[in-house]
């Protein structure tokens, strides 16, 4: 089974899952291997395991499946402790990982779908959250979505994953202290703020709607990256009422478009941040989603300083997916 | 100039270097442009700016060249203190941003060069480290390299970077803390405890001499990341004295030549951590080196957590670059 080492220094928690190595790349083998089966396509169900929730389709097959995934990166069993083991200490990589295949056409992407099919994408995500969390073991779940060789996907049939963790990931521990210290300083949630502070600025919005808004935000580490932040706060993501489904649809509708008309071979990671779900209702977080682009690589200065070096501005991004401008890499 | 730029939640510092998006990429336009000349090779010296130092050839040339990186992350002159933008903070981009050319043949890599070479390579390092750390106000140097398209590199001859920051940065914070957080508890520095106890479990080792290892790490975020860690205690790199220099550069050329002929098409980052430099000699921090090889795309659960997955346990990497076995990727 996968296992959890920490890193001595940073107290950094790495995931070891030998088997994951092991996963079909598509993009890899697609080219040399004719009978090359997608594993997401109708009538290759075989090919993962059984569906914990689909919806049908009109036709009497699905038209969204959540599976879990062959290659998981954690699974259930194990312990979920900490041992030492040496100078080190380590733990069974407990949790479990799902796909979401998000629509039936292997090369549908997610924007070019009906609005509807993509608020049924967003609901499942809701529905998944609301069920995984039941058990008290779970800690955090991360919904995210690669897409795109560039951005680490290994197939590209749609679909996003969802991993469940026994402990809060770091990082999730550092953006929720710093939003506390904001909090403790300021009086007010740090993304309250900056949802009524672009809007004024405007010069880095790049859509908005009756509940959402899309930016690109003051300190973007990567050329075009942006932010959907629901106007409302709210802590958790899978709090979100009905109401909300179909404007987030929307958002991630145009926002992805406007990404694709403007860059070229656009590839993406899409992480929705939250509130670790064991946790009540805060004040000081406020749950969003981000949209990394892979138009550079992460190179030795940003690995050795935690600095970023950005080359777009995001007020000339939001000026260029504003335009219908294409950016030439 | 650029302008650095503090994330609102995280207090992550950004550098925002429009100019730097107009470098040249010989990886982009080298197949595309015939008349393309590499700027870091003999006879196109005026294609960058003037040596700030090099070392003569034999034939009245170079073999080792430090020039002003032509489109720097970071320059001098500007205000180096922080100011308010909005609700945000932000300075000029103050600092300044060195290229060292490591030889003047186009196609040598690094560990392919002769032992003497490399030698006068890590002397570089030091010597320049020792300069500029004599002006107070800088406060990092980061010394760096990027090799191969895959780990961002944009120009193929071979060439490390240096960095100067006006501030000690976020990812040495965390570390320094981490190792100090050990130290505080064990009475011992963590790195000297890694270098006493890989060689006695031996199987992370991949190579040493009389005062280097070289391992995998025991929580390895990356495929094959591998650590060159002196044997004795220092807390700042440029403090290394001569008599480790040839040690440092026969564990590079054998560590990098095992990663060559192990990984194909291998791509690698290259940091030097060490401590900043006006910071007194300290007994809970050691200087390392961590070399990156980048074998698959750091994706959406990554950057959403602060976790990474590696399908390649630090055993299992050290046995194939031991053994001269070929990964398959």
């Amino acid at each position: 089974m996968p296992e959890i080492r920490k890193d001595p220094v940073f107290g950094r928690w790495v995931i070891i899952a030998s088997e994951r190595g092991l996963r079909p790349n598509e993009f890899l083998t697609a080219s040399e291997d004719s009978v090359y089966k997608c594993p997401f396509c109708p009538g290759n169900e075989s090919l993962t395991p059984p569906a914990i929730y689909s919806l049908p389709s009109t036709d009497g097959g699905w038209r969204l499946r959540v599976v879990p995934n062959k290659y998981p990166a954690l699974v259930s069993g194990g312990v979920g402790e900490e041992q030492p083991d040496g100078i080190y200490n380590r733990m069974d990589g407990v949790g479990s990982h799902e796909v979401l295949i998000e629509n039936a056409r292997h090369g549908l992407r997610l924007e070019e779908m009906e609005l509807e099919a993509i608020a049924d994408v967003v609901r499942a995500f809701i529905l998944r959250t609301r069920e995984i969390k039941k058990d008290p073991g779970v800690k955090y779940i991360m919904i995210f979505k690669n897409h795109g060789r560039n951005a680490g996907a290994s197939l590209a049939h749609p679909h996003s994953q969802i991993i469940v963790m026994p402990m809060v990931p770091i990082r999730l521990v550092e953006e929720i202290g710093g939003a506390e210290r904001y909090f403790e300083k300021k009086g007010t949630c740090v993304f309250c703020d900056i949802v009524k502070e672009e809007p004024r600025f405007k010069k880095r919005v790049v859509a908005e709607n009756g509940h959402f808004l899309a930016i690109e935000p003051y300190a973007s580490r990567f050329s075009f990256e942006t932010w959907l932040l629901p106007k409302k706060h709210l802590s958790h993501f899978e709090d979100m009422p009905e109401e909300l489904v179909l404007d987030l649809a929307s958002i991630l509708k145009n926002t992805l478009g406007r990404l694709y008309a403007t860059i070229p071979e656009f590839s993406y990671n899409l992480v929705v941040h939250t509130m670790p779900v064991q946790e009540p209702r805060a004040a000081h977080y406020h749950w969003h989603i981000e949209i990394m682009p892979k138009l550079s690589q992460v190179a030795g200065f940003e690995w050795g300083t935690g600095f970023y070096i950005n080359t777009v501005s995001p007020e000339d991004a939001a000026a260029m997916l504003n335009g219908g401008k294409k950016y030439k890499i």
